[in-house]
């Protein structure tokens, strides 16, 4: 918007227009973000693997599993999609659009047990109490960044019962090996529209996603053009009504929403070394 | 091999062979294990993403991966596969076949800034030190499981640079997504292999890999049988030759050995949903 004010102001040619990229989904004014579907899809597949290693187990256990998203939950709620059928891990998802009681939590866990005798748990990295404190923050002994390890230690301690916790960690920001095709498309149109834009003389703006619906509810999307003051300083967060009223799991709206942009696989080129060959800077 | 005996000293017709499966790749009297090469691929693969990632940041940076591998250190040792060009990273790579000495550790880490400013250094969950006292013990207060938050907080003391830690955690040994063709092909030729054995007479011995080279150094796999009792009750770690001298990465014939192991993409079927389509038990 500066560089975009400025060119105007001192009578340059040069346009500026914004094309956002971010797995966290964040930004307000987009249905969402390029970036997003394959994230979620990292997610989704993930949750969905970590689920099937702890079936192979008939006693008693409880995984927690910490997923990005410091204030708005959309890749934690992205965990639901891992889902095979109703009553499927994870059984429990913990956003940081609401207060977590830990002894709410607790409870929760211990009803999971009628379902399924090993309970997966999602969690936010951004989860806090109804005080705004981070639960990252209860116990410093494990230091700030583990905060599974301090719900796994709860778990274990209060309940009995084995638990762990596993870190997603840069992984879902940087793998490439669930990129959904949905996404990888979206994105090469966002550029394109961006670039056909500024040819437009547009300035000053960011693009955009607004979801299309066909009459048979197939998905569509189109681009569109947002001024990005209104956009850069809103973080866009997972909608209330779109969190169960207990805050311990999404809606069915969620998943409508979000099951569109995962899908599509998406065939990362190898090269001799029999890895993905990615564009490498030395 | 119980079984087998028991059916021998009883009169019985049933044949009991083993096919073996483990991504440990720490079974006695073959080649390698099938599931080695699809989790090597994994750790690699992750690896190479972790680098690139750790690249976009031009300030002095250390990222420890943790692998899986408690007393051998193959799955630790396949991060080398990771490497683009001589002197890529990850520039340090510390098994659990040599002591872990840390002041040794801080000058490499220090060593390595000559060649990138974001160093990436995998090291096994099973590394320790000449006493045998493993490092991840070395400080109760950030928990036996996070060693790699103890090595973080090292580096960042001592050497003033950022650090952080990614523990690779049970993806290792779950994920699909970047099964090895090769391995899978080689876990489905062992099936068949002990079967036909079993109806040949075959009882008691366990299915091998045997590698053989053509005179062009193509790589050509072929199953034996073992005797059970000459495996189960051995550990084969990395061999002391495949590891350099300070113990601090891994030689050219480690990456010769390997290379076969990962080679070729599995196309995973995916459903409606957008997610591969596993076998579930409900």
């Amino acid at each position: 918007k500066k560089l975009s004010d400025y060119a105007i102001v001192k009578g340059h040619k040069q346009k500026f227009l914004g094309v956002p990229k971010t797995i966290d989904n964040d930004l307000a004014l987009t249905d969402h973000t390029p970036g997003f579907g394959s994230a979620a899809r990292y997610v989704a597949s993930t949750v969905r693997e970590i689920t099937i290693d702890a079936n192979v187990y008939e006693k008693k256990s409880v995984t927690i599993i910490e997923i990005m998203g410091r204030h708005a939950g959309w890749l934690t709620a992205a965990s639901a999609l891992a889902r095979k059928y109703t009553g499927d891990n994870p059984l429990l998802i913990y956003l940081p659009e609401t207060a977590f009681d830990q002894e709410e939590f607790l409870k929760a866990v211990e009803k999971s047990f009628e379902k399924n005798c090993n309970v997966i748990v999602c969690v936010s990295e951004g989860i806090h109490d109804d005080k705004g404190t981070f639960i990252c923050e209860y116990d410093n002994s494990v230091g700030t960044d583990t905060f599974g390890k301090y719900l796994e230690n709860l778990v274990r301690n209060r309940l009995g019962v084995k638990a762990r916790s596993v870190e997603l960690n840069v992984s879902q920001r940087c793998s490439a090996s669930m990129m959904s095709a949905t996404d990888q498309q979206e994105a090469i149109k966002a550029g394109e529209f961006g670039v056909q834009a500024a040819l437009n003389g547009e300035t000053g703006k960011m693009i955009s996603f607004i979801r299309k619906e066909t009459s048979d509810g197939t998905y569509i999307m189109e681009c569109g053009l947002e001024d990005v003051n209104a956009i850069c300083n809103e973080e866009k967060t997972v909608p209330s009504e779109w969190i169960t009223e207990d805050g311990s799991d999404v809606t069915e709206a969620f998943i409508n929403y979000a099951r569109p942009l995962i899908q599509g696989t998406v065939q990362i080129p190898c090269g001799e070394d029999g890895l993905p060959s990615f564009v490498y800077r030395k």
